[in-house]
This record gives C-alpha cells, structure tokens and sequence, in this order.
C-alpha cells in the first residue's frame, strides 16, 4: 500500500480521486501495490462527500507524515503550489502536478530539488491534458533530434475557432456562446491571448534541449483578430486556422511562437476540431509523430495525473530520468522568423503594399472595396516594416 | 559505457547501428551513458564497411561475452530469434527486439524468462515502427481500463488504399506499382491478406489485458477484395476504407479483428494516409486518443529500436513493469460481432436480399444492373446466412 495526498480539491482533485476510485484494480495492477488516498488538502469542507474524512487544512499535517510518500499538486497557479511542492520534495516525497504555471516557472528549480533528495517531479497533466506527450518526450523519443514541436494545445481557442468555421460566426458571438456553456473562463484572456499555450509549448522545448525555454521569451499572439471575414477566405483557399505553440530548430538556434496559422488539409493538425489537442513532433529518424487526444477535462486530467502517481510508486527510491534544464536558453529573435502570410487590405491600398511585399498569390476577393493575397514566405521583421506603411484590415500567418 | 550487439545487418539492424552512430550524443544523454555496438551478427560479410570489423557469425560469441549487457534481436522470423532471444535472457541480458512474429508467437514466455533472470525484454518497434504506441499503453495509459484499440498498422496495405482511393485504380494495379517502387514484398500476403496487423493488434490487446490474446484466434481478413468499383460507391458516401485491426470490449468480453471499415470523416483514422500507421484507443477516462506516425521504414523503426535499448541501459538491474500475460484469452465468437455493412448486389437481387438484411440507407446505384445499400447492423452470422442464400458482388463493414 502507497499513500498519497492530494493538495485541492477542485475539478482536477476530485477527478484524481474519482480516477483512483473507480480503476483501484487497474492502478494497483500497474504499480504493484494499492494506491490510496490519505488527505486531501482544501480551504472548504465537503460535508456528506466521502472525501470529508480525509480533508485536511493544514499542509503540514501531509508535509510531516512520513507514510504519505507521494503528492498530488492540484492547486493551479505559483502560490503556494511552489512553496508546498517543493517542501514536499525536500521531505523526500515525489511530487505530481497538473499546473503548467508552476511547471513552466519554477519547473527547473523544482527537478534539481527532486534529484538532489533521490526523489521525482512529474508533470504530465500540465501538457495536453490526458495526451501521453511528456512522457512520450522523455522516455520513448530518445534516439531523436527533435527539430520541430507544434500543437494545438489549447482546447477552448480550437473549440472557438472550429465553431467559427464551421457557423461563420464572428469571434465575440462564439467566445460568449462557449463562456455560457462552461467551455471557456470569464475572463478568457490565458486561453483566447494564448498565455497558456505559451507556457506548455515552454515546457516541452525545455523537457527536449539542453537549456530550457523561458515561456516570457515567446512571442505570443492569440485570436481575438480572427473574423468571419477571414474564415472566408480561409475556406475558399481550402484551409484551416489553428492556434499553433510551435517551436523550430535550424542550425542558428531556435524560434519558439504561439500565434494562428493557417494549414493545409494534408497536414495532420488540419483534422484536430473541437476541444480536442494534438502535438505534431518533426524528429531526425522517426519524421513526423503526431499524439492527439483530449487536451483537458476532469478526468482525462486526472487519469493523466494517476498514470504519473502509478510511475512515481514503480519507481520508489529510483531517478527518473527527465530533464528540465537549470540554464536557459536564447530563442533566435522572432523578427528574423521567415513564413508566408494571408493578407487583407483595402483595394486602394494594394498597389502601394505590393511594392513592400512579395506576392505569391493573388486571391478572389469575397468583400466589396478590398483585396487579398497571399505573401512569399517574408520575415516578420519585413512584414511589420510594411504593415507600418500600409495599414491591412487582416493578416495570418500560413504554416509551411 | 554499456556495450550493446546486433543481431542481423539487415534494414533495421543497419539503422540501428547507424543511429546509434548519427545520435550518439542525445542517446547518450537520456540513457546517462554512451552506448557502443560491440558484435553485429550476420551470416554474411560486409568488406569495406566500417561495421565489417564488429561482424560475427557465432552468437556464442556474444552469448558468452559479460561485456554486452543488451541484445538487439531484428532477424525476423521465428527462429533463430527465439533461441537467441531466449538464451540472452537466461544469462542475464536485456533483448531489444522489432519482430512482431517472436513478440505475437513467444512474448509471453520471453516476458517470463526475462522476469526470472531481473532483466528486461521490450519490443516497442514491434507495432508501429515508429510510433511510441507500446510504451504509452504500458507506462501511461495505466489509470484506465481500455475499451478499444483501433489501428491502421500495416503501411503498405494503407499505401494501396490510399491510392486506389485517389486514383481509382483497382487493387492488383496498385499492388504492382507498389511493388515495383519496394513499398510492397514480392510476396505480399502478409501485409495484404491483413496476417501482419493481426500480430499487432494480438501484441497490443495482451499488454492491456489480464489475459493474452493468440494471434491465431482473431478473424483477419485483407483487402484483396476492394476494387475500384467500391471505391466509387465509398466517395460517394463521403467516406474512406482503411484495414483497421480492432479489439473491443463490452461486458461480455472482447472481440478481436482485423478486416477492411469504412470510415466517417469525423474519425481521427480517416485521415490517415499513404504508409503513416496510427492507433486510435478509447479508454474510460482519457476518452479518445491517438497516435500517429511512420509505422515502418529503416531509420523510424531503428529509432524505436533504439529508444528501446536507451530505456533497457536506464533500467539496469531493475525491471519495467510490463505484462504480457502467460494465460490465453477466449474471445467473444466472431460471428456475435454487430456491425452495418455496405452492400452490392445484382440489381435482381436486391429484393430477396432485403427480406434477409434489414436495410438502413439505398445507395444511388453507380453501375448498371446492380444495387447498393447500407445495412442496419447486423450480426456476422446473420450477414453470412444472408450471403449464402443470395450472392453479393461485394460487401465492407462499417465502423461505428
């Protein structure tokens, strides 16, 4: 028998709960031994539910019990999961999370913390949900260079932006409709701004180079701009538009971004709708891998939290061995990013950005008084310089 | 330094050597240390190549030597490779092997010698080649219970579907093409009588069950029938055909299968073309997942080869926690097997057949004298009676 406790008792906690509820058989199978709850750490009591007994208020309850041997980080945000996560660590007891915040800012410290008291930190749940990437990264593409990351990492942007293809609907009408059904916060900006992405796409180019990726060096861009206008044109062109965390490796180094592209139907992102996420990986000797699933919800969480507590127990006393570089890394200036771009502007305005910027393909326009077309691949440096001459109505980069 | 050897300089053993030669640095780097080929063993020389100086013809070489720690089996085939694999393990030696026909004939018993003697047998490349399908289902799929495992795992049959699908082309004519460019053997049927996925998915169903599944005991069922005609009707539906290899479970037990589906466009499978591999599985807390990527080819299996061996070095004296069970499953009977067919039939018999076949949907008839429906889902035996008393021209499963 392993005890473990679980710090919130919130969406995510209580699914951790309900996961090793109901599939004690298959966990015990998989760890070797019963895994059970002992506390379970709130502000709130929960009268009538089963958990009250173990609820605790106190964190030093769990931090000094020497039978509690794992610890299940739920909380969400930096405090005081990084002050409770890393005493943990420090008493010897692993530590599992599903908070990208913690991970994508303190993740460095906390993996040096584990490994200098011979215990682990895992954080599959704060990547794509109940997708298998973190571990995938570590412990299965180890023979490879990976050169290319890019996901759809965030469920709520790809829900809006698939209703919006699929209805024609403006942004705001979606991102209301999708507030009053629970699928987006009240205040959407870490999803709909692409703050969250951002942080998940730091931690797997950190977890996959010898240095690790500070999520405030990304350049970050979310959907708000995205019209029906666009989704136009985009279905005229035969594309799509995905909120892409990408990270891309060249022999200079490494640009990291999150922003809308567009894709191309041969493209296995093309296909991810709704609030499912996928992970497309470009390595050296597999080429392309892609890993798709739900990227959030209770219990695809919470089952991804489980599998990392059933590893956590196999490997009692042992390393594993997962990396989280301490130093951090210089991501190549993003100005320099070379893609093509689709392009809407006023009809008047197109012979004077024609001179600014090489045209690829000149699209049939669908709006009255205005043209579109497509760019040559361009830097951003050189696309900025003539959005600052001529102003454009829309632009979206177009993945290549 | 962890001294490894190779057995068989064939395609995936010379990938193996080469990328462990290639990605020295990054093997290194996951496994703690550098991994060196010691032995190759072939029957053949190859004067001139640097790995001439490693090649042995004698496993005893190897077998007795205490300096190689782990074996890299990719001979195909069932012997040779099962007494070497088998004699490695009993002297304490890791086996890393590619080959489904010694994992799906001999994986439990190699599981339970490797168990006896603490050291490990993996065999991530043995399903999927690239795709890291086997270590997901065993170190992170762990807190579910598993529905379904739905794969397209077979390339060359995928390749052939793909390309009749866009160009029309009946099944012998692909089939040459694909055999003059090497994506096809000379002798095919393995690949496309369906024999090759129904390993895989017999490798796969008894990693995630408490019982294993035998091989012999699965329907299979290829793709020679498909033409170019049932193509036709399938684009009219909008749907795809794919060779799927499945096992599902309901409270009664598990079917097994592997058989041509068509498929909706909403099924992460639909778009999986020419010789990418995917498994799609359904579990009851992650819900819906998939992976995707090369599922053969040189340097895609060798890398899977490799992260294998990589896993072997991190776990040394100490034994991953994988189970392919020594106790066979039954099966449910095949012929209890629910499911809708797409149907053709001579147009004269299209009455008769439909007082056998409850008929969900009349198809649009695209070629003279002849009908073609959907059915309501029906049982393998009903269907089979229905068959014996009217003839039908053609007939796939749907999948649902």
């Amino acid at each position: 028998m392993v005890y473990i406790s679980v710090l919130g008792y919130g969406t995510v906690g209580s699914g951790v709960v309900e996961v090793l509820k109901q599939n004690k058989d298959i966990a015990a199978r998989h760890a070797g031994q019963e895994i059970e709850v002992k506390y379970v750490l709130d502000l709130r009591d929960f009268p009538g539910d089963p958990v009250q007994e173990k609820i605790v208020h106190d964190f030093d309850i769990i931090l000094n019990d020497p039978e509690v041997e794992i610890v299940v980080e739920v909380l969400g945000g930096v405090e005081p999961a990084y002050t409770f996560t890393n005493q943990a660590l420090c008493a010897g007891k692993s530590v599992v999370t599903s908070n990208k915040e913690l991970v994508a800012k303190h993740g460095a410290a906390l993996m040096e913390t584990a490994k200098a008291h011979r215990t682990n930190f895992l954080f599959e749940a704060s990547v794509g949900g109940g997708i298998p990437i973190i571990r995938a990264l570590y412990a299965s593409l180890t023979a490879d260079h990976i050169t290319e990351i890019s996901g759809i990492m965030n469920g709520t942007t790809n829900y809006i932006l698939t209703k919006m293809y699929e209805e024609g609907a403006q942004f705001a009408d979606v991102l209301s409709q999708a507030q009053a059904y629970g699928y987006a916060e009240r205040d959407p900006s870490a999803d709909v701004d692409g703050y969250d992405a951002c942080r998940k796409i730091a931690i797997l180019t950190s977890l996959t180079n010898e240095q690790s990726v500070n999520y405030e060096d990304i350049y970050t861009e979310g959907i708000r701009k995205i019209s029906a206008e666009d989704i136009r044109y985009i279905k005229q062109m035969g594309r799509n538009v995905r909120l892409l965390a990408c990270a891309r490796k060249n022999e200079r180094g490494m640009y990291a971004m999150v922003a809308p592209f567009l894709l191309e139907p041969d493209h296995p992102l093309f296909h991810v709708n709704d609030v499912f996420n996928a992970v497309y990986i470009d390595s050296d000797m597999l080429g392309a891998t892609m890993f798709y699933g739900k990227g959030a919800g209770k219990l695809p969480t919470a089952s991804a939290v489980v599998s990392d507590v059933i590893d956590a127990v196999k490997h009692r006393g042992a390393l594993i061995n997962m990396n989280l570089p301490a130093q951090q890394m210089r991501l190549l200036d993003f100005d320099s990013f070379v893609c093509p771009f689709f392009v809407r502007v006023r009809r008047e305005d197109l012979p004077e950005i024609q001179k600014l910027l090489p045209v690829a393909q000149e699209l049939e326009p669908l709006i009255e008084n205005e043209a579109a077309f497509i760019t040559e691949p361009v830097s951003q440096a050189a696309f900025a310089a003539a959005e600052a001459k001529v102003p454009v109505i829309s632009r979206i980069r177009i993945y290549t």
